[in-house]
């Protein structure tokens, strides 16, 4: 079947079969969404999201598209590959997540769809790709894992290529301690810090999650195809580009984004000065995200980007030298923060003002969205997202599918201590 | 002449000889004083404060004194080795500095003063001695240089004793950095971060200050005695303690505060968890002085302190990484802070807005004391402290000897760039 018969089948069925599954004709529509422009275009995914994946294919297909958007994907929209990148991802036991699966990790990527509504109209005006807040049209993914449950519980570690033997101890140290108390270390995949943490988590026998910068099929740098099998065994490798694509420069920056947005923080072990782990710091920070840094000898050129990250107040960095430091400043409420003995402590106690006021903003019954939340709280929605993940994992709050709301109060109330 | 026919002699001069040199008597009272108790009392030196130091050396020696302070010094009340005390200085090249020299580092030790007024009345409640912000009756200075001058442009450097190669290396060379541009270096003389940034700052040619919890002239690490009579040849070793005191435990936390006091800010190199180099860090917080901290390998255990002080809120310690770093933080206001080129600048530009107004606050003509510039300017005497010697080094504003006041306006007006 052509894809354009097939996008004609899948128009007006809302992108849902009759038993309620995805229409693989919708994921057909993302899968060339993904291939005919590049990620991080702002006004690309803003047309995507208006019309939806059917009509946004169909319409660029046949010329109906507008013509800023037509612009963007120029002589592509004539072609199509979806069949052979299917064919392509299947091959090496990758699959195509799109953002109406179940497995879509949409609440941390939630906090990129808040970041793009900020862009302007003006495409003079925007971000550029590579550093523009925009959400994935559809995620490549290889590997065993779930993608929303592998980063439920996530930190980024990320550095340099040119690492020292410092460094790469600390990142495999960090990866390792993580990976043992249950959190995924995602990271990019590259030699040096990346390898190293990666490597750290799965000596744990935890899952770990590469993000990368071209297709799953082709992993980079070559030298890490083993180190990469691994990582799909019990893990998984991410990627916006489909099969094939190779790693250009620009899109090591654009897939920056994912890991800071992916995560819950960002941990930067080793940076030289202006770097692109200082890069991934600055947009994790951006997307409220915790941002981390292990600091290292002043005489070290690959500690400078560290201090001179721990230095920047924008930034509001915290000093990390240990895995209790990167617990204590991701970790959730009443879970991984120990609660003072001998009192009666109730699930509300240690919850911080702000995540106070973001339960009580929640409703019974009906869930609602970030946005309401953060309105009645009074605060950023950025705020909002970040202390969500906490009070979910506290049972405090419960994800209805479409939105936020209380989570059920226990059978039986339990004290402690007394 | 006995003590006490000397006290008598000069009771009523307001210490001072017809000549309006401080009365030799005077200086016999404060080298008395600095004996019989142990620096760092808050009642003692307030009584020392209230009455002045002859009638207090009277009142005590004649038993008038008040109860508690009698108590504070017991039987060597009746004892009086100033004679030996003053002629062992001489004997090994040290002087007696007075609060009443010229060259008492009054406004350095004013935060001190500052400080101790926030002490309770009972003394239950006061600070121990080992953290009581108390000024020094007297000092006791062996060395060439001025004890004003040289602390003028201060920076202290202290750390670990068990200090590694890594240390020692940041230690001399912002020593030798600091010294360099003209900035001196305070340290406490003892084995490892202090040491190494004594000499870094004598192989710059400049001079340096040791600030010892001993007798000057029984330098505290024997083995330190070359490097002790090396500082002493172009700058001083200064304590509280008479000459032959002994360097008991807690005299150098009672040092720690002079130290503190003394300096524009405080740089930690290396620190174990829990050390004197972090509660020297903590007391300079308290005087309202910059606390910059070296960071180190987090594999490190001397740099664990160093990596706490970085993490705690209530410190708000700076990291540095270079000399630079350290110049920026506390030099004065147009003095090391490179203005932006090419527009014409005032000597009011780049002023915080904090230094803007105690600016304004400085009478034209009779200068008046920090307090009352911290209420007309609406903030803290520490806040007017710490911006002080900023504005003098640019030449705004000037000490009359009693006060502050506006410094006279240049000849001409200079302006650059354009």
């Amino acid at each position: 079947m052509t894809l354009d018969e097939d996008l004609e089948a899948a128009a007006g069925t809302g992108g849902r079969l009759p038993t309620g599954e995805v229409h693989p004709a919708l994921r057909r529509a993302r899968a060339w969404l993904s291939r005919v422009a590049e990620p991080g275009t702002v006004d690309f995914w803003r047309f995507v999201d208006a019309v939806g994946p059917v009509a946004a294919a169909q319409q660029l297909r046949g010329g109906r598209a507008p013509e800023r958007i037509r612009t963007l994907v120029g002589a592509r929209a004539g072609q199509d590959e979806t069949l052979a990148d299917l064919r392509r991802a299947e091959q090496c036991g990758a699959r195509l997540i799109v953002p109406e699966d179940d497995e879509w990790p949409a609440l941390p990527l939630h906090a990129l769809t808040v970041a793009v509504s900020g862009e302007p109209d003006d495409p003079r005006y925007q971000s550029d790709r590579t550093t523009a807040p925009v959400p994935p049209v559809a995620l490549w993914a290889r590997g065993s894992a779930r993608l929303d449950e592998l980063v439920e519980r996530s930190v980024a570690i990320v550095g340099s290529r040119a690492s020292t033997a410092y460094g790469e101890h600390v990142a495999a140290e960090l990866g390792h301690r993580l990976g043992e108390r249950g959190w995924t270390v995602v990271s990019g995949g590259a030699f040096g810090i990346d390898a190293a943490a990666h490597r750290g988590a799965m000596a744990a026998e935890a899952p770990t999650l590469a993000v990368l910068a071209c297709g799953v099929d082709r992993p980079y740098p070559a030298a890490h195809g083993a180190l990469f099998a691994r990582i799909a065994e019990t893990g998984l490798l991410v990627s916006e580009w489909p099969p094939g694509c190779a790693p250009l420069r620009h899109r090591f920056l654009v897939r920056n984004r994912l890991i800071a947005a992916l995560t819950r923080g960002t941990v930067v072990v080793e940076a030289a000065a202006r770097s692109g782990a200082q890069a991934t710091a600055k947009r994790a920070r951006r997307l409220g995200r915790e941002v981390l840094v292990v600091p290292g000898p002043v005489t070290s050129a690959m500690s400078v980007g560290c201090h001179e990250l721990l230095r920047d107040p924008d930034i509001q960095a915290t000093l990390v030298a240990s895995v209790e430091h990167v617990i204590e400043a991701v970790g959730g409420i009443g879970v991984d923060l120990a609660a003072p003995p001998d009192r009666p402590t109730g699930p509300r106690d240690g919850l911080s003002d702000l995540a106070s006021r973001v339960l009580d903003a929640c409703p019974v019954r009906t869930g609602v969205g970030p946005e309401r939340l953060a309105a009645v709280a009074g605060c950023d929605v950025l705020e909002v997202l970040r202390v969500l993940p906490a009070l979910e994992l506290a049972d405090l709050v419960q994800w209805t599918g479409t939105g936020w709301r209380l989570a059920p109060p226990p059978r039986e109330a339990v004290t402690r201590g007394g």
